[in-house]
């Protein structure tokens, strides 16, 4: 008997023939940067050879298509989908996706290990690779918010071990790396020998030296070209992001140069469902950068090898002998037309079209998570502290908010939302423990001229965050999301007009990928029909209780100035904070 | 108290003194390519920040002096150098080197993981970087010679998991892997997760895809810019191989383009002390290609970010925030005039001396290990086998050689060497359990015109080697080794004119850098004033047993067909060959 090596060896030289043969490929070299023509012979999950082949059980003729490694998201919150991962993989793998990397934090952060393990069990039956980074900061902030789980020292160090977990994920506690918290620099000591992503929005000059000198050496959040280059120069790889809400390809391109572009790889952070079923997942943003004008090798060069080699992903991300056969076949390279997706020398989807079957997790999956205590709705008064307000302003396209001090409209100490002025009121309602905490604040840029929206996906707590144009629908939409144990929510002159049921965890629906694009899609539409100008305002609502993210957020504890990284306006009392 | 790292970060935010600060750099950037002004700050054996800095115990202003990270030599086998580590250091150390990657597979063929362990604990008290490849093939061939020692399954897997262990060395065997050979197949498996280098000169087409396809991802024996193309198109880094026998940087450095730098690198295999002491290290290899028009940033990324890269040297090959201080200062960048060297943020060489103690290991120094049967001069006859015979061919600058049949001189049965047509006698003797086994061939292309040369260096088993004009010349050369405890000597007319004592495993000298550098010289000198043209007369003979590189080859069994992989004429009975 042949050891499976042997046999792999054997086939390469052609004495054994292939279990799959892909003939007349143009072949994609991401290490050469060229397009050439040959074979592919494929044996169990493993590329033998590249070159002239045809010793198969079975052989295909691409008849001149383009082959190229499947494609490899280098950061990427699945969660954001709103899919659970069975759904996820149904839209993603037809779009060439074969390996992602994430943190899980969404899920974390509201279930703990126990959300990350659920998650990654049933990963393992799907055409995915899924490669999972500790997620280093749950909660983002210790003393800004409330979570629904906390992972330690001792929970990452567990996590570190499992067979799934390849590095730290994003170090978002950017302030407790350059303050030396003992907490944050124990985590990064933890992943020695690993890969330690990072989140430093802004950060800049010396304070980007220190991050760095830390350890960490990639980062997405660079929305500037100076910022990028200057973070490449010292050191990180850059993640050029194209997300749902956050779009910064445009700005990075100009970045990637012959001398840069192995610094260079793309992801998309956040992507919603609407997007992922509509436009694609990292294909997207290869294809928009095509679109701008990059070479369409070297775009693919940055969404599979550059991204394996960053995160030191063995045998994957190029088609090469030894390399797990994770291929994609393409009609047209510059418009980057995926027709066939081989998962491991499967082929799992043709056409956009999924082959593989739609896995239901069986045992529990994380509902009953929305746990409110009772209130009133004038909780959600909210009094004028002085002559002016702080109000957290929307930056299009963006996640970063913008700090503003405004006069706002009072109406007997109170203050009210002024339409006119599109200053609405932003309210954060503790979910996980019943805590009864209740943040409020003032939003602009929303746009809404009637109704509120509410939502238990508000980055990275998840408690529940409500935008409206008064208290009545706001309150009405929160107590809709009670009652669906999680979900989004429209609610007009006091009536829900609109609803995503999210019982998994608050943050994943249970339904069918179509069907939740369709239900996100009517509640943005009426959002839309409702005032707002943004094309995701479910996705910026998610953003703005982040205290994370300069410069300012509203958490359910009270009003954040990122920059100074301390509640500004407190609405709990510091010993109930917990 | 602040941690290590949290001092470090302090550092580098400028809020607490650096230990050194070299300001006013020209700071080589190998992430962008560029150079940049800049100062560097040093916390303890770290670089905290690249960019304005003065805070410092100490400030050594560089005057616009080019700042690079240290040296990385990818590929080398210290011993051929002859020299023992200390004296090593004290050649590559002022040159720029910072780091090695080798496998001392030299004198773990003479005394096993003994002779590795003893390199390695006196290189821990040197300023230079070390990593280790657990040595895949000792000895080279297991039915082609016999070596001191050999290492199995059992011995690999306790060397990969000692904390210098990086991965798995040059695979030489490669007939091993085309035939799924278990014993080679079971030492890549256990170097699973690590990297595992390559050796496969020639191998092409499917022989090829075979051998990558076994895990093997670089590989330094590329003698044509084709080979080395299709080994990069198949997933190879290139290693762009210079050392003092093999030449390789003209025919392979076209291969280097914005495309496909990233994926070469140089390294230097076997460099003697004579070049290390005149020429340089790996320096020299950049030096040249920058001759031949590399740009000299590429250049120095061939020779640092790149190899870090392809062997996962984490924090070593540049210079960023958390790197290791290992840094050289550069006078002239185009002629890569290296000033000072930096180890771990300690100065340890200036204007091209070592500033370093010159350590001596206590204890036992694996001396005895030539051990030779007694034989009579007569031993050495060769009596001639048909009308032809075949000889081995040098290849000028390469240690490759071609198999040539040739009719040749006999007189009474017996093949004598034909000075006129430079075929001289060629004779290997078994050295380690005085076995008595001796080998017979003959040599074209050494030019020797009287007298005879004899080594126990002899890649990669070590015997004692020999090339003569008669047998008693060779006769009294290796009787002389015998004496000296291992050594290279030159006898003419029955007198011993010269040598180089090397007792420590036969391989290394116990003398100073300089004195061995003379003496060699002195013996080179020798043999070109007995006829010989070749440039390193000793190292040309040490490769002439080495059964893993074609075409021809002899051993102390007999004469090897390489690409046929066997002995085609045999001086040792089968029962006898171990």
């Amino acid at each position: 008997m042949l050891s499976r090596l042997a046999h792999l060896i054997s086939v390469a030289k052609g004495e054994l023939p292939a279990d799959l043969v892909l003939t007349n490929a143009r072949v994609v070299n991401v290490f050469t940067g060229e397009v050439e023509p040959g074979d592919v012979a494929i044996y169990q999950d493993r590329i033998a050879g590249v070159g002239r082949y045809h010793r198969a059980k079975r052989v295909l003729d691409l008849a001149g298509k383009y082959l190229a490694p499947g494609l490899i998201n280098g950061h990427t919150h699945i969660e954001s989908s709103m899919l659970d991962i069975g759904q996820y993989a149904r839209a993603v793998v037809p779009r060439g996706t074969s390996a992602v990397v994430t943190d899980l934090h969404e899920i974390a952060n509201v279930c703990g290990l126990e959300g990350i393990r659920y998650v990654l069990s049933c990963a393992r039956r799907l055409p995915l690779e899924l490669f999972l980074m500790a997620p280093s900061c749950v909660p983002a902030t210790t003393h800004l918010e409330t979570s629904g789980a906390s992972l330690g020292l001792e929970d990452i160090r567990q996590v570190l071990r499992w067979k799934e977990c390849i590095g730290l994920g994003e170090v978002m506690n950017f302030p407790g790396v350059l303050s030396g918290d003992k907490a944050v620099l124990g985590k990064i000591n933890l992943a020695r020998g690993k890969v330690v992503d990072g989140h430093a929005p802004g950060v800049r000059g010396k304070d980007i030296n220190a991050y760095i000198a830390a350890g960490i050496y990639s980062d997405h959040e660079s929305v500037s070209l100076d910022e990028a280059r200057e973070k490449l120069r010292q050191g990180m790889y850059v993640m050029i992001r194209e997300g749902s809400s956050e779009k910064n390809l445009d700005a990075l391109l100009p970045l990637v140069t012959d001398k840069t572009y192995k610094r260079c790889l793309f992801v998309v952070d956040d992507r919603s469902c609407v997007d992922l079923l509509g436009d694609g997942d990292i294909d997207a943003v290869v294809r928009k950068a095509i679109r701008r004008g990059l070479d369409p090798v070297r775009a693919i060069q940055m969404a599979t090898i550059n991204t394996a080699e960053r995160f030191r992903l063995d045998r994957l991300g190029a088609v090469a002998p030894g390399y797990i056969a994770n291929l994609i076949v393409i009609g047209d390279l510059s418009k980057l037309k995926i027709e066939m997706v081989f998962y491991r020398g499967r082929l799992v989807a043709r056409e956009g079209k999924p082959l593989f079957p739609s896995y239901q997790p069986g045992g529990k999956r994380l509902t009953d998570t929305v746990n409110v205590k009772t209130f009133a709705i004038e909780k959600l008064t909210l009094s004028a502290s002085g002559e002016t307000e702080p109000v957290i302003e929307i930056v299009p396209g963006q996640i970063i908010t913008k700090k503003r001090v405004e006069k706002v409209e009072v109406v007997g100490g109170v203050i009210v939302p002024d339409i006119s002025r599109d200053i609405l009121k932003l309210v954060v309602v503790e979910r996980h423990k019943a805590m009864g905490n209740i943040g409020l604040g003032l939003v602009k840029g929303f746009g809404l001229k009637r109704g509120a929206l509410a939502s238990t996906i508000a980055h990275d707590s998840h408690n529940i965050v409500a935008v409206g144009t008064n208290d009545e629908d706001i309150f009405t939409a929160i107590k809709e999301i009670e009652r669906l144990g999680g979900g989004l929510v429209i609610a007009v002159s006091g009536r829900v007009l609109a609803s995503l049921a999210l019982p998994i965890a608050g943050l994943l629906s249970d339904e069918p990928l179509e069907v939740v694009v369709s239900k996100l899609e009517k509640l943005e539409q009426l959002a839309m029909d409702l005032g707002t100008t943004l094309p995701s305002p479910f996705a910026t609502l998610s953003f703005l209780a982040l205290p994370v993210i300069p410069e300012l957020r509203l958490t359910d504890l009270g009003l954040v100035d990122v920059n100074a990284f301390k509640l500004i306006r407190r609405f709990v009392p510091v010993d109930e904070s917990g």
